[in-house]
This record gives structure tokens, C-alpha cells and sequence, in this order.
């Protein structure tokens, strides 16, 4: 349903195509895998806008995403090459910040959550991208290592057209209150229940 | 959680390689938009492996998931240029067939479907891809134009180590049973609910 007809039309003083063009936040949550999975493929349209796409990860293994993540560089480095789809930078907390020289504070989870979002702020304020992943950026809100009506607030009134989608179970409320989208993914029936480990290709 | 332990080792005779290396039939279904893009996302996982991917929309808009179709049309010449990540294929019913030369049956959907179900399954039977999107394929199944168990049969019976991904609404209960993984997407909160139409880059 690419151009569904909305069930209520606000009273807003906003037209179609400005209420249209409003940058989303989105907020996938829930028990299920298919959180993040959902966030990249989101990504994919972003990047056949030509849109400048920027990701975050918030998790302390490097070897998560590797697929996403390399799919996602060679899509960047067809648009540096081609001019097709958008630039990609992909970022990861679990290897230090790339942008950051400091390596002094791998184990600090919390100090390099705190970097990490900081960073974005400023990325936020200069409209540095027009699609921001924050993956399993729901953790250092909920495990108070960042202030999270600071995190909404710069959220809310953050400048110009970026989109921002950002993953992860235990999402606050005040983001989901915040957010335009929200998805909570359920499982139903998974292989792990069946006494199947996680496989290369389908989970990584 | 790439490589999570499950709560419950099978009395089934595998060992964990075997069970870890089964082919995966998943079932995206449930309200919610999510269930193609995180097919799509998986889909970037097994690019990157180096499998070979076959999509198969069956949708009657070819306007449909231009975004992602783009983006792995790229990634599948990227393959060709380099060598890196898989080769791809994109099929749309709502084109035609791409192998079909017969363009006759254009407004009898039924038929349409059919023919895209037969090709698939020669393929299944010749092992040719590695892994399968089938993109709103719940409906022809739904709506009676496919015969759900000849379908269901012809999945579970699957030769080799193909991976399946079904996306789509009213998934019928006999392709839940077969399926090892079905994840269903909740909508929380969506942007039409406050009269925002879809816009491009995020919806499609």
C-alpha cells in the first residue's frame, strides 16, 4: 500500500504533501529478530533515494550485522564509483567509534554510549544525513546511560528532513511517545524453540 | 544474539551442524508493513555470503518495493563486476513474468500466479537458488488460485539447502505448521493513524 488513503485527515494547518514529507521517527521493538532486519531494509529505500544514510551501532560485538554491514559498504562504494543510491558511513560502538581517536574506554560501555550519542547530536544539528539507523539504541536508554527526555528532545527538534529509525527491545516510553512509527515484532514460531542454533547467512 | 543456545537439543538424530545448517522456511505475516522489508533485510545477509538469490513478487503493481528492488539490482551487478556477495534475480508478476513470453494473460492474475508457482518450483527442484523471497505470496494461496497443499508439499520436500522467506497477510494455518520460523509484525502506532500519507524513500 505505497499511497494509502489516511483514515482521518488532521486539522493541523499542514497540506497533503507537507504532512507527507514530515521526516519519520520510527521505533522497532519487541521480543523478535526482525527488528534491526526491518531497519535495513528500510535502509534500502533510503539509499535508492540517493539519500545520505547513516548507521549507528550501539552493541559491544563487532561481529553483528556483518552482513547488513557489508552490503550496506558496497552500496556506498557503488555511489562513490557510479553516483547510484546514496552514501553509506557505518559506525560501531563495539570497535570504538571510528570518527573517535580514543581508545582508552573500550570496556566503559556506558562512556562510549555517551560518545556515541553525542556525535549523533551534532550530526542531527548540522543535518549531516537524511536516514539514521540507531541500532539497539533502546539499551543505553534503558539502562540509564543516557538522559532519555534529552535524547527525545533532541529527537523532536531535530532540524530540516532526517529520518531516523532506531531498534531494540525495552524501547522507553517517552520514545514511543515521541515516534511516528512504531513496530513491535512477535514471534511466533522460531527454529531456536525446535533446538536449532542460529546459522550463517540467515542470522548473520 | 548470532549464536544463541537453545533451550531444548532435539531427540532427532542431527548433530548441531546438521540442525544448525537445515534450510529455513520463514513466514513474515501479520498487519503490519515491516514483513517484506525484514525478508529483504535477511536478503542482504545471504548477499553477502555469496548465495544465490532469486525474488519473485507476486504483486499486481510493479510499482511495488522499487527501493529495494534498486538496491539489489546493484548489489547482483556488483557480483557480476567483483566477484563479492551473490548473484541476483528479480521476478514481478506485475510486469510479466521476466521468462515468459507469453504476455496474453496479463489481467488474469490466477493464472499469473500460477505460472510464477511453476517456475518456482522447478527451481526448487533444480536446487537453483540458495535463497528464496517469495513477496506477497500469502495472497494467491489465500485467495484460492494456488492449492496449498500441493504448495506446502513441494516446500517441505525441498531438495538441498535452499532457504524460503513468504511474505504476506492471511497466511493460511498449513504453511504456519510447515514454516520453522514466522514472525508477525504488530502495527503500535503508524503515521496514517495521524492522516500522513506514505512518502517516498520510507514507504516505497
Amino acid at each position: 500500500m505505497p499511497k494509502g488513503k489516511p483514515e482521518v485527515v488532521p486539522d493541523d494547518g499542514l497540506t497533503t504533501r507537507q504532512r507527507r514529507n514530515r521526516p519519520v521517527l520510527a521505533v522497532h521493538t519487541g521480543p523478535m529478530k526482525g527488528k534491526s532486519t526491518a531497519a535495513f531494509g528500510m535502509a534500502l529505500r533510503a539509499w535508492n533515494q540517493g539519500w545520505s544514510i547513516g548507521v549507528f551501532q550501539f552493541v559491544k560485538s563487532a561481529k553483528w550485522r556483518v552482513g547488513e554491514e557489508a552490503a550496506f559498504r558496497a552500496l556506498g562504494e557503488l555511489h562513490e564509483c557510479t553516483g547510484q543510491g546514496g552514501p553509506v558511513e557505518w559506525h560501531k560502538m563495539g570497535e570504538g567509534w571510528s570518527w573517535s581517536r580514543k581508545r582508552g574506554t573500550e570496556d566503559d560501555h556506558a562512556a562510549n554510549a555517551r560518545e556515541g550519542w553525542a556525535e549523533i547530536r551534532r550530526r542531527l544539528a548540522a543535518e549531516r544525513h537524511d536516514f539514521y539507523v540507531l541500532d539497539e539504541f533502546t539499551y543505553p536508554l534503558h539502562w540509564g546511560w543516557l538522559d532519555t527526555d534529552e535524547v527525545v528532545t533532541a529527537l523532536r527538534e531535530r532540524p530540516g528532513r532526517q529520518h531516523v529509525v532506531i531498534t531494540g527491545r525495552n524501547a522507553p516510553d517517552a520514545l514511543i511517545e515521541a515516534a511516528d512509527l512504531v513496530a513491535e515484532s512477535t514471534k511466533v514460531k522460531h527454529p531456536m524453540d525446535a533446538g536449532q542454533k542460529g546459522q550463517r547467512g540467515i542470522e548473520w
